[in-house]
């Protein structure tokens, strides 16, 4: 097991990642400091884990409850039902709630503990790629507006988030290979040399074989906790640099009204988007962006533009980003494999100019 | 005007206290530092004070919402209408909120501050006398829950407090009286002196002469403000002092499903309840329960329990009280006029006996 710290001033806490350990008693209840206990997850991902976490639950006075799955009901409705579980159960300040399952659980659950009775603890077990190497981390919590996502949340950082990498083994493979866009970007924005190992072992990563998990899992979390380190409210330092794809990834996924593209897949046709950008910005070579469309091609991730997009539309949504500021639209572009930037002069028009120009090169 | 301030380690702000100091632009200004200003209020309060505001606005962005009026519109619904205005005029995290009415005005508008892209400015403008020297000041946001009070929320503080004293003249009487409640908690918990003062200068108190106007908000916000830098974040420390009379009081509340008494009056019969059983558990003499029943009397605060109501019934609602801790109802309780403990080792089978015993003064 590798244990990795994030640092914060009031509210450092560790990332537990290795095999089966979320079936240990010493690492939950370590980090459970009342007598109730309310675990938040899905009926697929409960199926599969509750009973493993509540027989170490014995003593405590634990309770259940099941989301609806999918992103579109990461929402205001959803978000309440926890609050009525929450009171129902007559659960005190003093309370703990478990997120496990994926983004969407732990993205309600954190922001329903941020909220309940101003604030009670939680605990994140991620139980996706995606949530294991970034949304677990950091103490971005939310859910969306029904005009633009995660525009209602808070900055709340969990007890310790238990990673185990056996969950990801019945992972559907869509979801799996979607969260390796998050992989891929950790690699682009600010480490070569892993963006080299994944080019070496793509074969292993897709495999899905423990030492390569491991090793990604451990190094992106690495990276994610010294950036959430730096700067735990992202105001505007290096954490904006995760928002690498995500200004186009999240226009794209507003689009389909958060279910025609999975978040990672979304990400992955923003990162090429800017990638394509960068050439033109920040002088990006050619044949790093060959690069990362062939890894990202051999991780089995899109790479092309859905065919009816206009330029002009994915600019609207893409101005309600919540890193814009005085109406300016601000992108993450690359200056090479392992070197990102951030960008906020390019005006509307430029942007269409440039989305016009690579357009071609994704269709 | 008068100035306090609230110093805390990150989140110091001052409160404004004065005559007409709500159209000063140097003040608002001075606490607005980006483009975008969104004014949340009610209709009633916008009428009055809206134009003095919005001339002090030329060159932002500014929109103005008005929220429906009553404790019972303090719920996520209206809560969301604040986020989609927000979003269809394009605010980004540099926007301001601005508070103007009462306690709901401000606690929604303030949680949804904290809660809009994870968190923007705001200014708190009270408009009544609960407001001014209790709700706007100290950080407390939230919404009720359909099963109990302010179960959502967050500790999120303001940039300022602008309280005009002038806006209480057109409060309605009732609100008024039901705001001296708070101001009568102060005197009770922690200032003997500023209770012999009212029971001096009641008349002009209720008259809502200016001098005491001043005075009493002063001395009010000077209490809250010193007890909140104790205890941001209410810990366990002085801050739960001023749930004094709550305890009884949200439960009251909640039995009338928030709509039958305003908050004020709960508070008022709350903490004549609470004194009344003092003097069984603290040794309150019988003459400080007189002066206490005299005072809220002459102010035209109602000092008796509904008829028909049943200990048991409210002691299950008061159950659900936030400062409960392990299944414990916590009471605030009176050692003296100026003088309050925390209690928390009565059992429920001991309050109801407790409560039968006092119930005949009630009646």
């Amino acid at each position: 097991m590798h244990t990795i710290q994030v640092a914060l001033n009031l509210n450092s806490y560790p990332i537990y990642i290795g095999n089966n350990i979320l079936t240990s008693q010493e690492i939950l209840v370590s980090h459970i400091h009342g007598h109730q206990v309310l675990i938040v997850t899905q009926k697929n991902i409960g199926h599969l884990y509750l009973k493993s976490i509540e027989k170490n639950l014995a003593g405590y006075q634990y309770d259940v409850l099941l989301l609806a799955d999918g992103e579109q009901y990461k929402n205001v409705a959803e978000w309440q039902t926890i609050f009525t579980e929450l009171l129902q159960k007559n659960h005190d300040r003093s309370t703990t709630l478990i997120a496990l399952g994926g983004g969407v659980v732990g993205d309600i659950t954190g922001f329903a503990a941020a909220c309940y009775q101003r604030g009670v603890n939680y605990i994140q077990i991620p139980t996706t790629l995606v949530a294991q190497v970034d949304s677990a981390i950091g103490g971005k919590t939310g859910i969306n507006h029904f005009l633009a996502k995660n525009m209602l949340g808070a900055f709340y950082q969990p007890q310790c988030v238990i990673a185990d990498i056996d969950t990801l083994r019945t992972l559907p493979s869509r979801a799996y290979i979607a969260g390796l866009a998050e992989v891929i970007k950790y690699a682009l924005i600010c480490d070569a040399e892993f963006f080299s190992w994944l080019e070496k072992n793509s074969h292993l990563v897709v495999a899905k074989k423990p030492e390569a998990l491991l090793h990604i899992i451990t190094t992106c979390a690495a990276h994610k906790a010294a950036i959430v380190a730096e700067d735990e409210r992202d105001q505007g330092g290096r954490r904006e640099l995760l928002n690498f794809g995500h200004t186009f990834g999240h226009a794209l996924e507003a689009m389909g009204a958060y279910q025609a593209v999975l978040h990672g897949e979304a990400v992955a046709i923003g990162m090429m988007m800017a990638a394509e950008i960068s050439t033109f910005v920040n002088g990006l070579s050619a044949k790093d962006v060959e690069r990362i469309r062939c890894l990202l091609t051999v991780c089995g991730l899109p790479v092309h533009l859905p065919k009816q997009l206009q330029p002009i539309e994915l600019i609207a949504l893409m101005k309600r980003d919540k890193k814009n500021k005085n109406g300016k639209i601000k992108l993450i572009l690359l200056e090479a494999v392992g070197r990102a930037n951030s960008q906020d002069s390019i005006s509307e028009e430029g942007l269409v100019a440039l989305m016009e120009k690579v357009r071609s090169n994704f269709l």
